[in-house]
């Protein structure tokens, strides 16, 4: 089918999807986790075809792993669909309705955004994700995941189509580009009549072809150059302790922690224990020279290291004289998503909160919580490090819009 | 002053803004304010210059007239000033603050964007008007005004500058663009290391430039091609008051009727009171044949017609079998600003309510209500038509994003 084509029908049915009652909806999503679970020998034949392809195609073992469904697995993104229908439906919500002076009552009204489009790369179970959290707020969705999970992606919209109908909804509430060249991504991100928003999930490249090729509002959900700053009052066990965390918990994420900053007045107290803990986990200092001159191990580091999102068992530190420089040094060389800083300062805490320009800015915890689930959202679709609409963890909320919705009797503008 | 560098200090601007309390930024507006006032006469003789060069570029009278300043325009625009001193300030609020089973307490605070850039035609009054909106929330801000204006234009942010430095608050909050050349305002639109929102103002070619140009975040402002319906069982003489008071109260206006849906049972009753209203206005009526059934004056609608925004004395009109095919056509051919249904029916006026897709959407009330003031923003940097971040008239709060804050005390992750 043409993309100009699926864009109306997906318009079309955006339409329809307004006027479901939320029973209908979760029905549906209902129906879909029993149909992946049914089906899940359809599924790990399609998916074989994917790691086939990709083995022929000397796909790193990492990628190949990203690319694997098993039975648990589909269980898995199966749950996850249950979990979505189970959620709080936020469409249809007044939140708030006022009198004018003249009697006209106006309220704003939470609606879906209509048609979005995603873009991503080989996960398939983003496939099931993103439509799941798309339909539970009545939007139609276009998606274009990467030609390496082809074959599992179009099992999965087959299922999904399937359990639509089953319910009597339109199928055309998803499509899946099938055509997975670069001519038709960049004509799906100029697909202005249609679409209402694009977000991209993926890596840095990917997120910078959309940015860049665009015409299409894009909700840009980001990479992470996290920062924790240790104060000059810091608790030193616990600086060490959120340090490791925030490093080493789970490294190719986008809220791990990348870069340390260190106060100079407790320089002495927490590097040697920082340099320990990292030493014995294995992961790599790229630190300036006060950094360096506590162990000859670690490597100088250039200031493309401060920028860098390593997501790997290596961290930049810098040590500065004071909070201005830390603050001013994390806003020079954040991605925006979330810095700590672990302080015993009342008034530093709050400057820090105030001053650091990030999605996310915590005191004295580790950066590794930002994330829908962790702030209680029930389900995410990504984390937005751009500022407008959504900034953050995005949950259902993130896919909605609003409209004001005027009641009146008869009045005219003087 | 090269454009990189003119984002570089508004970025460094943006950082001290968000540490300014509220009297120091009431004190600078109320300084604006008084510093336009009392260079009145340096404002006026910059003005002419570009009348003059306006005059000598042949510019229309109508052009002319939205370029001129006046003593009472510049009092006019001082007093704008003086009404956003007076505005709540958004910036700092705590949406909610909820404590997590693992005790970390995790709000949401509204925070400044960040740099905007405004792109706008040839109204000098948009220069203050906007500097006033951004600043009030702690924005910085990067204006490009049309050449036609630019010597009042540079006037306007001489004096803003000069009130800033004044209250020991750094210029460079505002920069305007004295390079008026379409490569510059490229540029502008792709300055995503600094800019972080770029809000268009103006007409329909300078959006669409913007839509197409821009790899920084967009706010569109957009045009409206709105509808009254009028259903089966309106009120006939409301009907008509909500047309004449949609359609010619005032006619250059987004918010203006451009389009009338009749429903096919009360078209007996309502288009020959209709057509009359109209004639007498002097307001041309482009019909289908069932319309044009009931004066040969009336001009036979083109499926162009429907979608036209006229800002003029031309309405089109359009007889519908019932409220889905009245909904269908708006969908189709509206650009999703305001829409009305003049109706006694409940259902219909909630389905109405619910189903057209546009920022707002009245029950028996002119269109000509929508607007930043009329809902009680108290200010409105435009009317944005699309869906993401702000949707409809934009008061301060579309100027603010959110941030979370998180208080932790040594929370990791398990």
């Amino acid at each position: 089918m043409e993309l100009e084509q699926m864009g109306k029908l997906a318009k079309e049915a955006s339409r329809s999807l307004v006027k479901l009652s939320q029973p209908v909806k979760n029905a549906c999503l209902l129906a879909v986790a029993r149909n992946l679970v049914e089906n899940t020998d359809a599924i790990l034949t399609a998916n074989r075809k994917d790691l086939e392809n990709g083995k022929a195609n000397n796909m790193p073992a990492s990628l190949l792993d990203r690319l694997r469904l098993t039975e648990e697995r589909i269980e898995g993104i199966a749950e996850g669909v249950r979990q979505v229908a189970a959620l709080e439906d936020p469409i249809g919500e007044v939140l708030s309705m006022k009198e004018r002076p003249n009697g006209l009552l106006i309220g704003k009204k939470k609606v879906p955004l209509g048609v979005i489009g995603i873009i991503y790369e080989s996960r398939p179970n983003v496939t099931v994700d993103a439509f799941s959290l798309c339909f539970k707020t009545s939007n139609a969705v276009i998606l274009r995941g990467g030609s390496d999970a082809i074959y599992s992606n179009i099992a999965f919209v087959d299922i999904i189509k399937q359990s639509l109908e089953e319910n009597h909804v339109t199928p055309d509430a998803v499509f899946l580009l099938t055509d997975t060249s670069r001519e038709t991504a960049t004509k799906l991100m100029q697909l202005n009549d249609y679409i209402d928003v694009l977000i991209p999930r993926g890596g840095a490249g990917l997120i910078r072809s959309v940015v860049q090729n665009a015409t299409v509002p894009v909700i840009e959900t980001g990479t992470g150059n996290c920062h924790v700053f240790i104060d000059q009052t810091a608790d030193v066990d616990m600086a060490v302790a959120i340090v490791k965390n925030a490093k080493l918990q789970r490294l190719g994420v986008c809220n791990a922690c990348e870069s340390l900053v260190i106060h100079k007045e407790i320089a002495d107290q927490v590097i040697p224990k920082l340099l320990t803990m990292l030493k014995e986990n294995g992961c790599e200092v790229r630190g300036d020279s006060v950094v360096k001159s506590f162990d000859d191990s670690v490597v100088t580091a250039t200031e493309d290291d401060y920028a860098t999102e390593y997501l790997d068992k290596i961290i930049s530190a810098k040590v500065v004289e004071n909070l201005d420089e830390a603050i001013a040094h994390i806003n020079r060389n954040s991605t925006g998503h979330s810095e700590t800083i672990v302080t015993k300062d009342y008034d530093n805490a709050q400057r820090f909160l105030n001053e650091v320009d990030s999605a996310a800015v915590y005191v004295n915890a580790s950066t590794r919580f930002t994330d829908g689930f962790e702030f209680g959202f029930g389900a995410e679709i990504g984390i937005s490090t751009q500022k407008l609409h959504a900034r953050g963890p995005m949950g259902l909320e993130a896919l909605t819009t609003t409209k004001y919705i005027i009641y009146g009797n008869g009045q005219v503008r003087p």
